[in-house]
């Protein structure tokens, strides 16, 4: 057999055609959003006043198991994809691990993430509805970036409500999507009426991600060619990350690779989703018996310690009710742990697998992860994102399992993304002053008690 | 024909494995190094007390045209190369020209530029010598990252100073190289003689490379299992760099690409020279008719406005001389202009080739640069670093011109880095602070003066 390259590209010809919806291979389907007004289930009608017509078909959707991509965003996506399936060589060295390592790579664009393979698609459809501006929320910055990209190219204008304390702390990144020509707003602001009223009574806020969140819902509303648009979470955003898994797949298939284990971090699960996609759908088919592991900061176990109910996805409880493995709207991660996965939440979809038991999910803290990221980063060369560092923790842990019982299993990640944008949680894990924060079982009630009686 | 990708990958079995040494080809040699006591041409013996003996042997080389890629030095390049040739169809489409226009990209790594290529043989070399540590010094920060990623690989200790006043405005760019291993030291620093007596004299002093590059020296010196290592200007800098046009080259044959014009941003010429190397190999056998632009910043007009001279490498006078195109060893670049391409002199066989008419050459003013560059960032997807931008810059007006005429011309370029880490330019930019600096003639005039009388 030929020997498998450092790095597998596809060519043009062998790019997608067509994202995979994993509902449509699901026996028992993800219980429906609901209304929080009425309980029932939300209509298309409902959704079209946030979200462009074709997403919110995408969002409702159920049955249909590829939805074809269009032309524009299979163009928009060769700027910069494939992504390389890389085969870890020197990791697996390192580790003098008899297991096969390979990761699917999504850093390599400006965003810096997977982000973009959904910010392309949302850009593209509300371009393709008439519609002349988007407005949305970033923390760190990484979907803002990418929405910032994809609007510039399809000619949308953007409005960026981007938590003032990140604005301050990352003017550059900032200043990259304003180069993008995006409008930034640290949020809160004097904008929108629900930012005066949260300046009015906390003048010197640094903001959060749930009130930018509702500034940029409001800025939307009011505008009837204005649409919000998110980049996690939702099943239409996993729905766009399926064309990293089926990259991820057609790429295994040309070398006959068979991934025993397929490992992905999850904060909203849009990544993880993504990447699984193709292998969920033939295991939900019976065709493989492939471990999936979902891995999360010890620091907010949403699957591991969270309970599976309906809650609000925001904390301002503007959005419809998603059944969900949750820790409860009201819980505030802790803010001294790195990356973009402290989210109360997780897909529904990632939550309706991981209550079958399709899914096993592990939680990591903080200074393990960043052991493995700056072994990885020095073996491997690509200084990983902290999100990303999850899975490469548990994938360490895996071929090191595999050292021990001489088992070569090919065990597959996601690494989603580059941490040239977070290099102070580095600059804390060299400085040895992160913490390892784990939330007691109080801590968790807090939260829990803030869940929708319903 | 099959429609050329957006992006062409090469496997691995395509990818060079040996360097290509412009010399070699070159019927009239470059001038050799002078040792600037005796004036005479420098040895190997000389150049081992600085450089490990393989990379002096490589400085001296003037017959071989292709030297070996070591077998480890082919492997870490499968790290992060082959590196994509892209068609700019996006940007044809943005201009409206009949113009092909393609680039080089060599961003994608965590230095986030090309220089990963001489580093990665520089540390191979030293490591096969027994070497144990490597010197450096840094300015924006792109070498000393690439090179920290590099030690990290190979099993060197780097230190590597860096300009005070640059590891103070980035620190996360610091952050990065200790994340590698690297130990990083703000230059001027109490850790050598020079750097303690230059304190000594300017208490207050933010630094300079000059500075730097002395500090990094010295430590070398005292230590027979270490040496001081550079990223551009030298000659086995080049050789590194040809890896870059090579692929390129493999990549146009595959396409039947046949460029006209190739572009390349100039500062000590690395890149240009790498870009060109088997083009320009061709051209000097009379084999094709293309036309080599290199592009240098307005306010740093080494080529254009320049003299042809015997001139030291450094501010401190420590190197040998080199016959090159120079503003003089003593010139101030200005230092409101952005990125790396700030230095007072130019490769030895750039200049060679230019005296020679071989190359031509532009300078551009910074605002139209970074017109380029966020023009192209917006229908391209990558943010181009200030360097790059240059080149970006004239092969869109070679493209205009294209559109004028009607031509169809083959346009290619060198994207050498993105521009994540200089933002700080960008913001400029966009808040229309930037200004265009210009050195008079009488400002030259101080430069020149500073060239040895020999």
């Amino acid at each position: 057999m030929t020997k498998v390259p450092y790095k597998i590209y596809l060519t043009e010809d062998e790019m997608p055609k067509a994202w995979l919806d994993l509902r449509g291979f699901m026996q028992e389907k993800p219980e429906p959003f609901l209304n929080p007004a009425t309980l029932q289930p939300v209509t298309l009608p409902e959704l079209e006043h946030v979200f462009c017509t074709e997403l919110a078909k995408q969002e409702l959707n159920t049955t249909e198991k590829y939805i074809p991509i269009p032309e524009d965003i299979q163009s928009f996506y060769k700027m910069y994809r494939p992504s390389p399936l890389v085969r870890a060589y020197n990791l697996e060295q390192k580790l003098g691990t008899p297991a096969k390592i390979y990761y699917k790579f999504e850093g390599n664009n400006t965003s810096g993430s997977h982000k973009l393979n959904s910010a392309a698609a949302q850009a593209y459809y509300a371009k393709q509805q008439g519609l002349t501006s988007l407005t949305t929320e970033t923390g760190a910055g990484q979907w803002g970036t990418a929405l910032a990209m994809a609007c510039a190219f399809f000619g949308l204008d953007l409005t960026v409500y981007m938590v003032k304390i990140s604005s301050e702390q990352k003017p550059y990144r900032k200043e990259v999507m304003s180069t993008y020509g995006a409008k930034v707003i640290p949020s809160p602001s004097d904008t929108t009426e629900v930012g005066r009223r949260i300046l009015a009574e906390n003048p010197g806020t640094s903001g959060s991600l749930g009130c930018a969140i509702s500034e940029a819902m409001e800025v939307s509303m009011k505008d009837e060619n204005c649409r919000y648009v998110l980049g996690s979470v939702l099943n239409h955003v996993l729905l766009h990350q399926s064309v990293i898994g089926l990259e991820t797949k057609t790429a295994c298939d040309k070398y006959d690779v068979k991934p025993d284990v397929i490992i992905g971090c999850a904060g909203g699960g849009s990544n993880l989703g993504g990447l699984i996609a193709p292998f969920m759908a033939e295991r939900l088919e019976g065709k493989n018996g492939i471990e999936f592991i979902a891995v999360e900061p010890a620091s907010c176990p949403s699957l591991t310690r969270g309970k599976y109910a309906y809650d609000f996805g925001d904390t301002g409880k503007t959005t419809p009710l998603m059944k969900m493995y949750t820790l409860g709207n009201g819980f505030i991660p802790s803010s001294n742990h790195a990356g973009g996965l402290r989210y109360h939440g997780m897909s529904a979809i990632i939550s309706k697998l991981y209550s079958q038991g399709y899914i096993n999910a592990r939680s990591v803290i903080q200074s393990k992860v960043f052991d493995a990221a700056t072994m990885f980063a020095r073996c491997e060369g690509t200084l990983p994102a902290p999100e990303s560092s999850h899975a490469i923790s548990v994938a360490v842990d895996e071929a090191l399992k595999c050292k021990e019982t001489g088992e070569e299993k090919t065990i597959l990640f996601g690494l989603t993304g580059t941490g040239y944008f977070d290099m102070s949680a580095y600059m804390a894990y060299n400085n040895n002053t992160m913490t390892d924060y784990v939330p007691t079982d109080e801590d968790l009630q807090k939260g829990f008690d803030t869940l929708p009686k319903i």
